[in-house]
């Protein structure tokens, strides 16, 4: 892989200052994907910690030929899959460890799943890791939507990305970004194109997603998106607590009703639990930005989960606090839409239009908030976006799920 | 790739006679498709125009894996999916293409496709060729036949060939053909093979096809084949038109009664415009062959679909005039069904059977006309096969599709 | 591959006594499979035959990057199929050969199929094993239960192994062990792992299986396997014998009512035959370990089938003696189940539950029966078994298939 020194735009407002970049093909049309790395030494670059881009291939089972990059930015390691829809696999810093054990031990080749089997609920066969891309056409809960069954989440978390690529600023903070590309083409169906986008940078214990949908079609199009970014231990543990700037809280279901005065704190590994799920709109500030926190009983650990309310209106947070071997986890998911299936939604008002040649951008932040400080201080924040507004608690799911 | 010259009998007439010919295996059960290209200037050959032949294989998403044989015949450059079914991506002579623009831009791997998704119409995930071989144990629309899912079209596109080999006649003209085999196996269910094989020369405009198809069971089984051949500019455009000897000619359902008057003319790129199909059932000569013709408005440029009706008795003609970025295309389908799901063509006797070890054979062949004088010519042969017999306009569709 | 020679504890009971080992790593997540071999010659292992086993990958058609390995033990050449579930594919000793002939001829890889395809009978579409592995989730015919398709036999046959080790005594009789692991994982559903074991001994005509199914999960689960190994000529035949000692038989369903008089022979190749299943409760020696045979019309040549009932309770007979091209075969299954789809097995008491981190051993072995002697032997200890106790001839079958 031959590094390419490219003068690079920074940024549209100062066209004329131009920066030097390392840019790297990893995976492409004519380039498969192969063991590679690069590190700050071999750049010259000299950072408080070095850092590097690692790019291996899985082999064996159900994972065979799947491609890992791994971004170790001297403080954070993380682990994207281009194979499964530039998902997040894990990230840690040190031995604080963002992601969760799902039963799902491999991460799995889409090429060995049905996303069609087991009822439309295939996906829960690759489902294990910290951020799982769900959409483009759509999201939620399988069942039929105009004569067609929706699989559970949609196809963005089972579709290899091609032309991956990584892109090294040549001056500091040097932020390191992995870009992949998914397609969700099908003639007469749709031709959406994600350019997927993970930014973070040397040191730091913040990644960034920040994704394009495209809709390269002549014809509007539903699309739905939601971010399934999941949390365990030591985030999650009994006492635990969620905190958002909440305009309104509902249960998912009937399930959700009975624990919904508790909706904010968490319970220990409890057998049986399964999982509840509550629909949250987010207030946001006059950007639009909001923000979402998890964090420990203490209040001395947690990760802060921002995004922007323009594209990313809604949220649910998925209380799975079953047994550990069942999947102890919770989910704090910016969306489009909730989680029920499609034809629930457009009721709600949740199933946007991406008009042709239109763009839709979803920029999502996660945040390792290290001490209580740092805790502390994202409540702050939580606060400020609240800024005294009411939320409502809404004692009824929006649908009724016993009506088709 | 070792090049072994082997001492071939051109024809079963002349076996006394044998040429001397170049024969390579490019993919196998021992042999891993792998970069490779053979060349007229590597073999020796002095025509006027050097050809080649040359295997690769693409990486990154859905299109992970897949072989492609890209021949250049010194004036047509041909594109050959082994992994879709021997499928013809593309061909084209200077800057005229034959082939269309679908919304699917890769070239997928059927390892990432769910025929069975989207109700049958999985298919579609990976249609974007210039010759999509249907078939082989049924074709046509996704509905249930004997209590089975009939998914889109069948599974040869999606199916990946074995033994892929490339041969050389070593005297001239030169002719190149690339051979490779399908497998349609299902324990109780099929035991299909088809010997799949493509043949140009070099320098010419002309590709044909020349499939067997095997029943290697013990029983005989009904099948179906439909070659999906799909046209768009610069042929496609308002006013182009399309040319056959026609013994019956129907709309393929109560949507396409609305253009029956205009059916052998194209409308531009129209928005909602979806689709027509016609029924057509082609005169043929003596020996059962036929031409069709698909020629711009000012018929100085076009080709020519010509098959032999003894194995293919039907054609659809395909008449997606949507949108471009949609799909502007039409598709000149040589058939031995037209495109109902297989439980509506029983009646019509479109559903043959293949007697044990019987073979059948289908032959299509594909001229591009380059001048009026081409076009001309195409079109008087049409013409001398149709010898002034009667077209019945049907003004119904042969099949009432509001009953089961 | 490095030869990594390791000090291994044969046994729990003499854990003092050491004894050394090869260990290959043929397969893992950081080791792609590649062409390999190990001899007992390069062991400096003097045996009467030299023995040994090779690695090697499939390419081509919907075989494409199937891993075989083959053992020939010096008397017995055996290929096992990691891509596919550990499956034996096939067995021989010298032109004796120990399988079946499919109408499907590749060895497929599980990428290409899609189970949930023909209504749940997508697994047609790549048997063609001596041993299937059948589970474990769930076996039986493909229907509806819980609310999900069950597709035919479950899932693991189409379960690529990770991990494939082999492991060879370095001591007298130098017993050469394949292992390779299946995880069969569902997020909310199912945290399976099932140990396979594959043992043969340097000029031996036996192998056995040792398979290790572990529920990972913190639930008790439903489970079910069956071993669905599949004999053709040269022991079956017109007037081949089947011989169990039986508890119970029953016919599968009204079909194999007819012919329960004959159920322990076998018909020549059968035009339009299909085939017929009979149920078998075996009886067991007082460790549970029980015996099965087939053999030849003149008892000269058979094949046994052991195993051990507290795991295995029961026994399908599969006599499908249709003609050769469509698969003339019979299967001896040892399972937990017969084959009905799990919902109608419930009341049978045949879906057994595995507690959470349960282990469940299943253990068959395989002998080829070379001569008369070796047949008789084999039917005396059938004779043993059975001690003279009843056999209940059941005239209906266990469940009527008339009732949902």
């Amino acid at each position: 892989m031959t590094p390419l020194k490219l003068f690079v735009a920074l940024s549209a407002l100062s066209a004329a200052s131009h920066a030097m970049a390392w840019d790297y093909v990893l995976l492409d049309t004519d380039k498969a994907a192969q063991n590679w790395q690069i590190t700050s030494q071999q750049l010259g670059i000299k950072t408080d910690k070095p850092f590097s881009v690692t790019l291996r291939t899985l082999h064996g089972g159900r994972q065979e030929g799947v491609s890992i990059v791994d971004i170790d930015n001297g403080t954070m390691k993380l682990s994207v899959v281009p194979t499964r829809g530039m998902n997040v696999l894990q990230a840690s810093v040190g031995n604080v460890r963002m992601g969760w054990d799902s039963p799902v031990k491999e991460v799995v080749n889409p090429s060995f799943i049905e996303l069609n089997g087991r009822g439309g609920l295939g996906w829960l066969e690759g489902f294990n890791e910290l951020v799982t891309r769900c959409g483009y056409e759509w999201v939620g809960h399988p069942g039929v939507d105009n004569g067609e069954l929706l699989t559970l989440h949609g196809r963005a978390a089972n579709t290899p990305a091609n032309k991956v690529t990584l892109h090294i600023d040549e001056k500091p903070p040097y932020a390191i970004t992995l870009r992949g590309e998914l397609k969700e083409q099908a003639f007469k169906k749709v031709d959406f194109s994600v350019a997927t986008e993970l930014v973070t940078e040397p040191g730091s214990v913040v990644f960034a997603l920040n994704d394009t949908l495209t809709n390269n079609g002549d014809y509007p199009k539903e699309y739905q998106a939601l971010y399934h970014s999941n949390f365990s231990t030591p985030f999650l543990e009994q006492g635990a607590r969620f905190a958002a700037p909440v305009k309104q809280v509902s249960p998912f279901n009937d399930k959700a009703k009975g624990d919904l005065p508790d909706w904010q704190t968490y319970r220990a590994p409890t057998k049986d639990y399964d999982e509840t799920v509550y629909n949250v709109v987010p207030y946001a500030d006059a950007k639009g930005d909001t923000l979402t926190v998890l964090h420990n009983k203490a209040g001395s650990l947690g990760v802060s989960v921002g995004f922007n309310t323009q594209t990313l209106p809604v949220f649910s947070l998925w209380k799975n606090t079953d047994t550990q071997g069942q999947g102890y986890v919770t989910g704090l998911e910016p969306g489009t839409s909730f989680s029920y299936n499609r034809r629930y939604q457009r009721p709600l008002n949740l199933v946007p239009t991406i008009g042709p040649k239109e763009h839709k951008q979803f920029r999502i932040s996660y945040s390792l908030l290290t001490d209580k400080a740092a805790v502390d201080k994202a409540l702050k924040q939580v606060s400020e976006i609240q800024d005294g507004r009411e939320t409502e608690v809404r004692q009824t799911p929006l649908v009724d799920l016993t009506k088709g």
